[in-house]
């Protein structure tokens, strides 16, 4: 039984304000539920299930003090975002934003990313490809955007994502080569590869802002493009980092 | 101004059912049909467009024999996909089906593909690597669904897209190699490239069918996941057709 006041909690959570005001976020779905469970078990706050579910659930939650509420479809359905529900819903906690100092191997920067899709996706690339530390600079959607969480279909538990201003973040780490994706770039076949490198993409109509292109050690381009202008950010992203980590 | 009739019409097209009845989809905003002047233009039907827009059109469309309706926002809103609807939306003609019976270089062929962003990312990837001929099989996502083609940011103009059974298309093209995506391929960098190949990319979440799998002749798999299960298909794709097609 899901009461009113709860209810109308968890709808506020699909807006970016109500989940920094809270400090929590929803998940959808079996599946991200199991990468929560194997990735960030002590995240998960409360699960709201369908009575079937619960019956069948694949762990003792009493024993992780995990509240479970029985909720029935009409429920479901005024929690959910998605247009098909699934069996379980959980609400999460966002944790502190981690702190990283070192930024050995491949580094994306995101230069105001604002499709949840995209976003999500490029999570996926990165989690894919064992790129680490994603940083969101302005302009990108929250990462916790209930489309951003189910685009990246549990990468987003494995990956550490910080919210920073891309100039700033440059100030303060020199000494690694930053690589801009960029129509004018040198063609990727010319291109030597590094280590350790920062791989900037950039907004999906405007690209990378030209403040932020300055600070490229080096701009490439991938090979293609007849009348197309350019292709998704999300499958740039994808590309750039298969030629980055793979001896092709 | 718009009549009752003419918003129920264009509403109707957001459907498949009426689509194929009317033999019409729709375009929106000033890219896209930027986009169709130069690669469609007798497809055209008409234009819904703010009088502002009207007026400083770049084309003269009576000679094109276009008819060009004003409507205000909330008509506009009204017939609209988009949350923030733009200026102008065009009603296009469905073309006939391409009849196409060599398959130079690479085709791709889709199994079940259902995400409507997802074909049409797939098919922007295909224009951007000069791949000018798409097979959806069963279960894909009809090519003039809205949201495809926003995503394909104008590529639907310049690929060859048919529907078919994937089966009975490879029972009739015998001779071009058949290079399946699949998690239990072979690493690419072990797979000898072809000039001439059909390229499958399978389902979201269940892959290519089995059936559609034993026709491979080859079965490539893209380096790298951990944890992740998978790419996105569309980002699958797109590194697929980077390595297919560049020297790298």
């Amino acid at each position: 039984m899901l009461s009113k006041t709860q209810a109308k909690y968890i709808q506020s959570l699909v807006h970016k304000k109500f989940r920094e005001q809270y400090g929590q976020y929803i998940i959808e779905g079996p599946k991200l539920l199991s990468e929560a469970i194997s990735a960030n078990l002590n995240g998960i706050s409360k699960i709201y299930a369908y009575p079937s579910w619960i019956e069948n659930m694949p762990h003792d939650w009493q024993q992780h003090r995990i509240e479970v509420i029985p909720v029935n479809e009409d429920e479901m359905k005024k929690i959910s975002t998605l247009t098909t529900p699934g069996p379980v819903l959980a609400m999460m906690q966002i944790p502190s934003a981690p702190v990283i100092t070192a930024f050995p191997g491949i580094t994306l920067l995101l230069d105001a990313i604002q499709d949840p899709g995209n976003l999500g996706t490029i999570i996926r690339n990165a989690d894919w490809f064992g790129v680490r530390n994603i940083i969101c600079g302005e302009g990108c959607v929250d990462c916790y955007n209930p489309k951003v969480i189910q685009s990246t279909m549990g990468s987003l538990f494995r990956t550490n994502i910080m919210y920073e201003d891309l100039s700033l973040f440059l100030d303060r780490q020199q000494g690694i080569p930053v690589m801009a994706a960029s129509l004018e770039g040198t063609m990727l076949r010319e291109v030597k590869r590094t280590n350790d490198v920062f791989l900037v993409i950039g907004n999906e109509s405007k690209g990378i802002r030209q403040h932020i292109l300055q600070r490229a050690t080096v701009k490439v381009r991938i090979p293609g493009g007849g009348e197309t202008e350019s292709l998704n950010a999300a499958v740039a992203t994808g590309i750039l980092l298969y030629w980055l980590t793979v001896d092709c």
